[in-house]
């Protein structure tokens, strides 16, 4: 009795991923996609160096005093309620990025928070930031650099030189980079987002082995990335933005540490557009620095740099070529040599927020279901200059190309035609319209399209 | 009146140094040469890692885990008595050593006790070593290691590799090791010997520039060494032993840090005879590791070598070997893993105090004085069978040539024929002698011969 059941669900089930043949994310890939919207925090020495950071020198450089290390007003918990005043909803940390340097308590990396003056020689920025981030509601990650170290001299990967010595320190540094992964994925709790800087290459490729880790300790956590697996892919360009279309879907299971050649060609084009035929669920990420206004890009604080900061119609405009192409936004905000979140980056991010509530305030039509055409009512009077679409997330990307209309004195016509539409598609008009009616019609599919949501907003902007 | 006297002075001075024209010790060489004998105390992480030290494969192999380090029992005074015991006069700490690993609480070097569990990160061997040496009254050294580095990936005083990363980590380390230098020569207190592992090469040799530092934070005590300057010189081997003669003078004011092919030429020839024209006080160290028995050559502690230490006999023929042929013995002892001096280790130091003891306990006849013959009674019915002799250290060695000669009978006849006498001379002959007068004469000296000892034992031996 109870093998027929489970023989006649599995019947069910075995037609229902038949019929909608694409990848399915798992719960933290929509988890991430959910969010919208996130940070990264870059802290590093040369925050605190007063000079401007050159990543080219910087990388074959090593920092001449880690005892400038000495954020005297460190403050985890003012950082994280600036990223939740700002809406955002992860926060990741540069636990570890190119001088070397780790901003925790590590037992395998002696170049940490264990060698420095600051607090003793006890402090442990990685532990307040994931205890701030718990308590504000915010998902906290971890970002490990190990593809550069100027201090123990590794390059792209590779300990410097050729000798013997040169062997022995990769085989040496590669465990090192293991060990550091364990420290950091077993004594922080649950963690949200691991992001290994540039990969974490991969042993076929001569880097250590750190997916084996990354999935027995942290099994429910997003894992970006190395040769052998993503859960997301870079967007391919550090705009915060992606073009459209921007498939969710990937036809390989990394993202771009191997195989370069293809993922990389046309100026990042496979990773900025994903393949609506790729067997891989791994949707793509929308990265820029907060202070990347005026000709700069700065991941890291830097002295009268707050002109950089990019304003509010700027960022407005990566959130709907990111979020609103289907992709994950994330935010470079780099606290300063004081400790602090700077006072103008936590104002912008604030109002960021405060423009996004704005349009998203109150939806001027809205409905969801399943099947290729929805329609709806557009109250009398109103205009609109916004369509948002979302597809069911946990049923991948079935839709491949739609319209959406509009009725207007009793004729259609397009308001917007597309093909990706994913985890969100966001639109705006050039100005507003206004009709009757709004009708959602899918042109191709894999499978029956089953839509979360199909709105028209007045972004009021 | 004043400016004749004055004047008078300067000729007399001047015609004193005229007369003996041989370079002259400075107080911390004549200290270091009447210490006779001190130890070397050599500890780093593979003491820890119960395998057999290989030298050659430790210097391109970084240690997998630093958190070995774990001396429980930690002792230092427990190590200083037993050298107090031994009779050694001072002890040198291998505060680094080829893994680049400190044994102190550095802020330049993030490799050290900062960064172990140990004693909770705040363990300092050297600050302990150092306050035991002068509870004790053992002259304190340290010894700094910077030409090898199996953690920071340097071989040789070069960074690994040939890139412009490489130059750059190059001279990032040579900062690096001028900055530890700084704290270890600060923070310790007055230290009687600073020693560079291999020396500490100079930057005319594009190394650190350790030199000036060394002169300006610890200007009394024994600088050793670099392509620049050498206090004394390293005696050719490690026997515990340098040939007779042994000359204090040196062509050189660098050991061997430089002009390699001259000094290290014929077996090292030069390191251990000297040269008694040589224009630089340089006197010669005898170096031997106590665990060097039964083919066995080991500076650091290892599983079951007990049966390495060596007998006393063989100590006291080094020691024979060494300060009786104007030389300073260092013995080279391992605090095991437990972090105390281990007893097997002790026992025959002091062992070899009590035989060292006995042998000069009583002289047969002494006697001391200036001039080109010293004679002296030997009492009745002694015989005595070891001859010893001493110049006044702050001459200089001025003897070049001398007899030493026992009338028995009515008969001179030759004890001993030699050339260097400078801190000590001692000789053992096949058997005990007889006679009832005994003489010394300089045949050849540069200026007049001041004798501080010419002394006959019967050493019991």
């Amino acid at each position: 009795m109870r093998i027929t059941y489970v023989y006649c669900l599995w019947v069910i089930l075995a037609g229902f991923r038949a019929q909608a043949q694409v990848p399915l994310p798992t719960p933290v890939q929509m988890q991430w996609q959910r969010a919208e919207y996130g940070v990264l925090v870059s802290y590093d020495l040369h925050v605190f160096d007063g000079k401007p950071y050159n990543q080219g020198q910087n990388r074959i450089t090593p920092m001449p005093d880690h005892q400038i290390f000495d954020p005297q007003q460190l403050d985890t918990d003012q950082w994280i309620r600036a990223i939740r005043d700002g809406g955002g909803k992860f926060a990741i940390l540069t636990v570890t990025h190119e001088t070397g340097f780790a901003l925790y308590q590590s037992e395998v990396n002696p170049y940490s928070l264990k060698s420095v003056r600051w607090r003793d020689g006890k402090g442990d920025v990685f532990a307040d930031f994931v205890a701030s981030c718990r308590k504000y509601g915010i998902l906290p990650g971890v970002y490990i650099g190990i593809r550069w170290n100027s201090f123990l001299g590794v390059y792209d990967f590779k300990t410097e030189g050729t000798s013997e010595f040169a062997k022995r320190r990769q085989d040496w540094y590669n465990r090192y980079c293991e060990r550091m992964t364990e420290e950091l994925l077993s004594k922080y709790g649950p963690l949200f987002f691991i992001w290994f800087d540039g990969g974490a290459h991969g042993p076929e490729l001569g880097g250590p082995d750190i997916l084996p880790i990354a999935q027995r300790l942290q099994p429910g956590a997003i894992f970006y990335h190395n040769s052998q697996r993503a859960d997301i892919r870079w967007g391919g360009s550090e705009s915060g933005t992606v073009p459209y279309p921007c498939w969710s879907n990937y036809p390989f299971p990394y993202s771009h540490s191997t195989n370069q050649a293809v993922v990389m060609a046309n100026d990042f084009k496979l990773l900025k557009t994903g393949d609506p035929e790729g067997k891989y669920y791994m949707p793509a990420m929308s990265d820029a620095p907060l202070r990347g206004a005026r000709g700069r890009h700065e991941w890291f604080w830097e002295p009268q740099d707050e002109g950089a900061i990019q304003s509010v119609d700027r960022l407005t405009r990566m959130y709907m070529g990111s979020v609103g192409h289907n992709s994950t936004l994330i935010l470079g905000v780099t606290p300063g040599p004081d400790g602090l979140f700077p006072q103008a980056d936590a104002d912008t991010l604030k109002a960021l927020r405060t423009r996004l509530d704005r349009m998203f305030s109150r939806p001027v039509a809205k409905i969801s279901g399943e099947g290729p055409v929805l329609e709806m009512q557009i109250p009398k009077g109103e205009t609109f200059d916004l369509i948002d679409l979302a597809e069911s997330l946990p049923e991948g990307q079935r839709i491949r190309e739609f319209i959406v209309e509009v009725r207007d004195r009793g004729s259609w016509k397009t308001v917007v035609q597309g093909t990706s539409v994913g985890y969100r598609f966001l639109h705006r008009l050039p100005s507003p319209l206004k009709g009757d009616r709004l009708r959602l019609r899918v042109i191709g599919s894999v499978g029956r399209p089953v839509i979360d949501r199909f709105a028209a907003w007045s972004s009021l902007d």
